[in-house]
């Protein structure tokens, strides 16, 4: 079997080969060679300069994968009403969103607020001298932190942004020795991880020649060990709130057999069992990013960054916890979302794919900060959404009634037969073998 | 302004229009319509028929987006090396990880161990009545539960999967009347989300039925209410181990100016703050994920739904910290990487996605254990890249190096400038401005 032959080989080189030939070398590895090589290519851009520029985002490239781009219309924030752009493959998170964006419109639409957009990095060092001789000193390292960034921050400081401060964290209580530089900044328009990490480097080299060659050391202080310089992903301090509010009786006829009241007291029970639970809240915060990360990507952003400081910030309390909120207070429904995003909007990818760069001016090239509102608002669109299907009619019936196409498809399913079944489980559940034997059962007919 | 008075209009029933229409009225909010109609559709694919079957995961879709399709080769998992399929935008992402496993693939790959694939979902419900008489006939509810389910599980059961176990879990002392039952499940090769919930949502029906109808509860018992019935995306039970050792000798000659130990050493120190501090582990993890999800989208999987797990596993010990650790013992380095991984190489996207059928071929049709063990180490990878490099040379050189050509492109830089601009830049800084200005100055002279 020269397949499994094939799969043990240590190949060298690699990423140096042309784009034809991994192509070949991937397609020695299925039965299919020629049809595999034709596949991957039939992927690619027509325009082959433009094709390159996908290639060039990332290494080892051999063909682009496709994720729908879908649209949410009426998603009101701060009165202002937006498309918004989401690239999800999971069947009915667009469509949730938009059914949740479009019932909010009516009743004033999402209310945001940027708390603050402070990003931080950290110099991670140890170093076993006197520490109050460092503190004494530390004036002195900022400046020399500030001189020899000048021409990193240069650029960032025209357009508003640059180094905000320095400070410095004691850790030896944790790790011998163990101390921190933490650096804060603000990137404006964009995520800033270059810049960020740029300067922290740029410090982390300052910082050693300081404690190195600075008269006040002993010869025995002026060893220090830099174990690493780099960004923060987690931004508690880069805070965007969605909110709505309502009055009971605008919550009225959601479902037949729940009151306006009642309805917002099953919702409220369902966002605080999210708040007590980790196995409910991981589910709960799930579907938030199932929105966050839709619009994330159709813009240009790192959803990794995203997610990660999302979740950070969901444990933050010593327990993994929902990031939504709900209080009913005077008759009134009010629920919120309030989480960390560090998003760009020039920079990175934004203006680099083409997609991304139509994403963003789809939204009127918004600020930063006015990114921030409206993802926090589709992750907050899509809690609503799955909240108010679970504690009514559950999430199956919406969910598989979109996924229908995707079984149909997965049976071949002709447009007529196509037709027929959308008929047919209009009434009826929907599963993978009912669907089967539907289309079993049309097709002997 | 047209432009303004369209963005307040509140557009309704926008699922129904044909694809076309939407994306005419997409087009109207740019001032470049046709040309943004043409872009949207230049990124359709040739075959209409294949288009629709991309269409159709989602909603409201009118393109799609593009991410690089790229191979990590050389990743050996328990002795059988892998091309690995990574999808992902973010530059030197690949570039690590094939740098990474190239590594280890010399000092005997990585080793890898699924410790369990146990799924779980939950009824949440609120019920006033005597909890022992509760107990007493929840082996008669369980059978109930069982029978009820036996039309869904029957085709699961027939691949070996199914509902595992029922537990009542009281949680008054958090809630008024709350009370779950959590299920199990096995779910074999299938992530199983639809069949997980088409199986709770009958349980919840059956459990309503039961708490009614059964004589032994009193007229005032027999209200109950079903809050909700939803799988947990946090699977502490569907765990993968990969590890990697080797003694210091092999660690020799990474960094010049570490020898093997105090490079093993520097790497743990590394691990270990990020095991203590949030704000570092919050990067670690992410970088993590970078791996994790670049091959869980290449093969149809739901990445929101693993980033959630894994990072709710991250908090489980009263803060959020390092899914990634490291021992050192009798001269060997010992480094490991544990984490929830609930996937699926059957269903869903998995074979109607046509790349991510292709990668699961190209990786040789695993089971989802196999994959699981194969993403875990590609996680594994880019963690021990981003490491390397950031306790020797720091990330920006590396990093800086891969986005010089996103740079180059931003400036629209020819074939020719590209080369000088990388010959120039091999042993320069690269950044943003620098390189805007070398550019600048080619163009001048």
């Amino acid at each position: 079997m020269p397949h499994r032959r094939k799969r043990d080989l240590i190949i060298k080189g690699f990423s140096k080969l042309l784009k034809e030939d991994k192509l070949k070398i991937v397609a020695e590895l299925m039965d299919n060679q020629l049809e595999t090589i034709e596949l991957l290519k039939s992927f690619w851009y027509a325009d082959t300069e433009k094709q390159k520029i996908f290639d060039e985002f990332s290494e080892n490239t051999i063909t682009n994968f496709y994720i729908p781009y879908g649209i949410a219309p009426n998603v009101m924030v701060n009165g202002k009403t937006h498309l918004v752009p989401m690239v999800i493959e999971e069947s009915s998170v667009v469509a949730a969103a938009s059914s949740a964006a479009r019932f909010w419109s009516e009743r004033g639409g999402f209310h945001a607020r940027v708390k603050n957009a402070v990003k931080v990095g950290q110099i991670h060092f140890q170093w076993a001298g006197d520490k109050d001789k460092f503190v004494s000193l530390f004036d002195e390292l900022k400046q020399r932190f500030r001189k020899n960034t000048k021409t990193i921050t240069a650029n960032m400081e025209k357009r508003g942004g640059g180094i905000l401060d320095f400070e410095l964290i004691d850790m030896r209580d944790k790790l011998e020795n163990y101390y921190q530089i933490n650096i804060t900044f603000e990137t404006k328009d964009s995520m800033g991880a270059n810049f960020i990490n740029s300067c922290l480097e740029e410090s982390a080299r300052t910082l050693q020649d300081f404690v190195k060659n600075h008269p006040s050391f002993e010869e025995k202080e002026k060893e220090i060990t830099i174990i690493m310089a780099i960004l923060s992903n987690y931004t508690p301090d880069c805070l965007v709130k969605v909110w709505v509010e309502c009055p009971f009786a605008e919550l009225e006829n959601i479902d037949p057999s729940l009151t306006g009241e009642q309805f917002a007291r099953k919702f409220e029970m369902a966002v605080k069992i999210a708040e007590i639970d980790p196995f409910r809240a991981t589910t709960h915060n799930k579907g938030i990013f199932n929105g966050i990360d839709a619009v994330a990507i159709a813009t240009g952003n790192d959803f990794r960054a995203i997610e990660a400081a999302g979740h950070a910030f969901a444990s933050r309390n010593g327990h993994y916890q929902s990031l939504s909120h709900v209080e009913i207070k005077n008759g009134r429904f009010k629920y919120w979302i309030e989480l960390p995003l560090a998003l760009g909007t020039v920079g990175g990818l934004t203006s680099l794919h083409p997609l991304a760069k139509h994403s963003l001016e789809m939204l009127g090239k918004p600020s930063a900060k006015q990114l921030m509102m409206i993802i926090a608002a589709l992750g907050m669109a899509n809690n609503f959404a799955a909240i108010r299907s679970l504690i009514t009619k559950g999430i199956q019936q919406g969910h598989m009634k979109m996924h229908l196409m995707n079984i149909l498809n997965h049976f071949k399913a002709s447009e007529k037969e196509k037709e027929k079944a959308v008929t047919y489980f209009s009434n009826h559940k929907v599963s993978f073998a009912e669907v089967g034997e539907f289309i079993k059962n049309l097709r002997l007919s």
